[in-house]
């Protein structure tokens, strides 16, 4: 109990940590004292522009429809000929081809296609389906009432609406609709740049096995979140526990990157240099150093001359949380734009987890659906050694600052990273 | 009344479609039939393999770790000799430097690192913050318990275990694993092919503005939606209302492509070929014709010997949700994989909202939220024709076969593609 004393009172007011931050202030003490950043739009073609960040308000230059046209295939009419028309007593029209000079007039009908422009005269279509053509001859056996099938001029988009804000991750139907505009090119944010390093004298780049050493997984991990969440991420390879070799490394992040990501050497062991570097780097150097999160306590965030750089743990699984829990949410602050959440499931956790009270915990649970309900297992509680807990869980459970767990048997909101199993699938 | 009730007549036994197919049977019509496909497999680089559908279960081929190793910094110990151990009464051990040849014995303590091959001798570490170095000796304040800090052989990983099933889109964490237990290349599932075909007089390809004619928008929609869920996109171009060059296109798609989507000309308008070439084209052709959804009712699905091909309406909504619904479940039956469900948010419906019985309804809303509570107000009751109504929605309701609407002020389930709003935006 007393080992136990004294390892609570190390990691509140710890030689190293102090006092830990909760994390959305971490993040906010960051973000406050940005650099205004130099926005940098790039034109690209509209359709390679999926998920991008849009640039520029997008304004409707045109009516959209641009004139009165068909929305069904079938016949241009004036309504009033139609009224009364049913199956059992339908009513006749002649049967004309009208051109911009000729246009449909009392008693007439003109054959039209969805889309087509509709003939004067006419106000609305009687659907091919209602409409039987005999040789010069149309039977209409439904009544139509004025601009009944038909998309008016401006119905869809008025000039000069909003169409597209700034700001915004562009979806499928987005790129159709700029086409659809015209805008065959469109502005766009530059992708913001991550740079990645990797500290440490036991790490080397796989696969080769060597006597001693790991290979680097943060890497590779890393630099494939910042592609997940639409940045892109330069490589600035491993620096060895050495302060001159790491302040070079992340001197030339700094010079071409938005943000600076480095692992491990972030806590307070004898090796623990990242600090140290980071502050001697510029100004104000880390900000927070320390954060109330279960792993990836030891992270750190500060700002070099306006761009931020975050210290994240060395263990795989704590650098990975610690970029879950502030890269994305950093981006959108830098870039003011907003990201989906994961998706949440519900679900019975069958083992008691614990959380640390004042601290924000990232339980790796495996959610199945079993024939009787959906159930969450944590994967491990061995901490954040474990670099298979990511990998073998579907989820996490994150426990927030003012709750100290959950009991077996708890219903529990599980944000998923990948599909629920089905209990099929284990069988 | 007596027109509504012919549409409905029409609709549900009108001469193009006697029956609607529920959307599930409908795909089920056609995955139940699919030729097995030949799986083609990729081996291409782990670290560019993210989102990729992993095509082998990957086995650790190592324990993990491949040694007792440190899991914090601090001194490799024997624990019994820290027993008593505490921060006031601290016990001393004699400093050396372990080797292969020089183990831990009774008193001592040698320096370690994270990561580092556990001395012979020593079953413990005690982290630097519970160690005090003085010149030869080591002053340790807390009591370790055997393998307290030791990351054991084979604790994260057993030489032989699933690590990664076929199957699975690979993760940044994926990637780290497989980089970590020396997989430098993957196999993965090659990308299935989904072909886009456009059929129209009235559409050209953008962005010039042509009299009579408009943009294509189907095409660089369904192309990005294709893109979004992780398939190569095959553009076919446009072909004219003509049954020669609409089965010259969709023969040519089916020679390169797992998938072919045509649309427009799949309703039962005098314009409407591209059923019947469907038909032509192979054997089984049309499976089902005419779906019980709103919009995209007139979508056909069919199997040409062995392969996809589905016939989306030509409204740009109608297509894409069309896509939505059919195509990611097609691809997943195709590929044997799962996709993660959209976020979903429950807010209060701001309008009342009615669906179709048997019909499977997409509701486009927009949902913000507002001091007081989440609300979804439907973007636009007035049909697929309306583009914009994709592009200003953040979220779908989808209104099942057995619901017959929901009420003003409901609450209902909303699922999202874009970020909640919230209310100070539209301020």
């Amino acid at each position: 109990m007393e080992k136990e004393r004294n390892r609570e009172h190390f990691y509140v007011a710890g030689k190293g940590f102090k006092n830990l931050t909760i994390t959305r202030d971490a993040l906010k003490l960051v973000t406050e004292r940005l650099s205004p950043r130099n926005r940098e739009l790039e034109n690209i073609p509209s359709s390679s522009a999926l998920h991008r960040v849009l640039g520029e308000n997008v304004i409707s230059p045109v009516d959209v429809p641009s004139f009165d046209r068909a929305a069904m295939d079938g016949f241009a009419v004036r309504a009033e000929d139609t009224y009364s028309a049913t199956i059992n007593s339908p009513i006749t029209l002649k049967l004309i081809e009208a051109t911009a000079e000729a246009s449909v007039r009392k008693g007439q009908a003109s054959p039209i296609a969805t889309g087509g422009c509709m003939p004067s005269g006419a106000d609305a279509v009687v659907m091919s389906e209602y409409a039987k053509k005999a040789l010069d001859e149309v039977e209409v056996s439904a009544e139509v009432h004025p601009t009944e099938n038909v998309s008016r001029i401006g119905e869809d988009l008025r000039k000069g609406t909003l169409v597209l804000k700034r700001g915004q991750r562009l979806l499928p139907q987005d790129i159709g609709m700029l086409v659809y505009l015209g805008y065959e090119y469109v502005n766009v944010e530059r992708r913001l740049r991550i740079a990645v390093l990797s500290t440490g004298n036991e790490i080397h780049d796989g696969p080769k096995v060597t006597p001693g050493k790991i290979p680097d997984v943060n890497r590779p991990t890393l630099i494939n979140g910042i592609r997940e969440i639409g940045c892109e991420p330069i490589d600035l390879g491993i620096a060895a526990d050495e302060a001159n070799a790491i302040s070079k490394k992340l001197t030339e992040g700094l010079a071409i990157a938005d943000i600076v990501l480095v692992t491990a050497g972030t806590s307070v062991g004898p090796r623990d240099f990242v600090p140290k570097v980071i502050d001697a780097l510029g100004k104000p150097g880390l900000l927070v150093h320390g954060v109330a999160m279960r792993p990836s306590m030891p992270t750190g965030l500060g700002l070099i001359n306006g761009k931020p750089i975050i210290s994240l743990p060395g263990y795989p699984v704590s650098a990975y949380l610690a970029f879950v829990e502030f890269v994305p949410a950093l981006v959108d602050e830098m870039l003011g734009t907003c990201h989906l959440p994961r998706p949440i499931v519900r679900a019975k956790i069958v083992r008691r987890i614990a959380g640390v009270l004042g601290s924000r915990t990232y339980v790796r649970v495996r959610v199945r659906e079993e024939t009787d309900g959906t159930y969450a297992e944590p994967v491990s509680a061995s901490g954040a050694g474990i670099l298979s807990s990511l990998v073998r869980s579907n989820g996490f459970v994150i426990v927030p600052e003012n709750v100290e767990g959950y009991e077996e048997g708890e219903l529990v909101e599980v944000e998923l990273f990948r599909p629920v199993e089905s209990s099929n699938e284990n069988a």
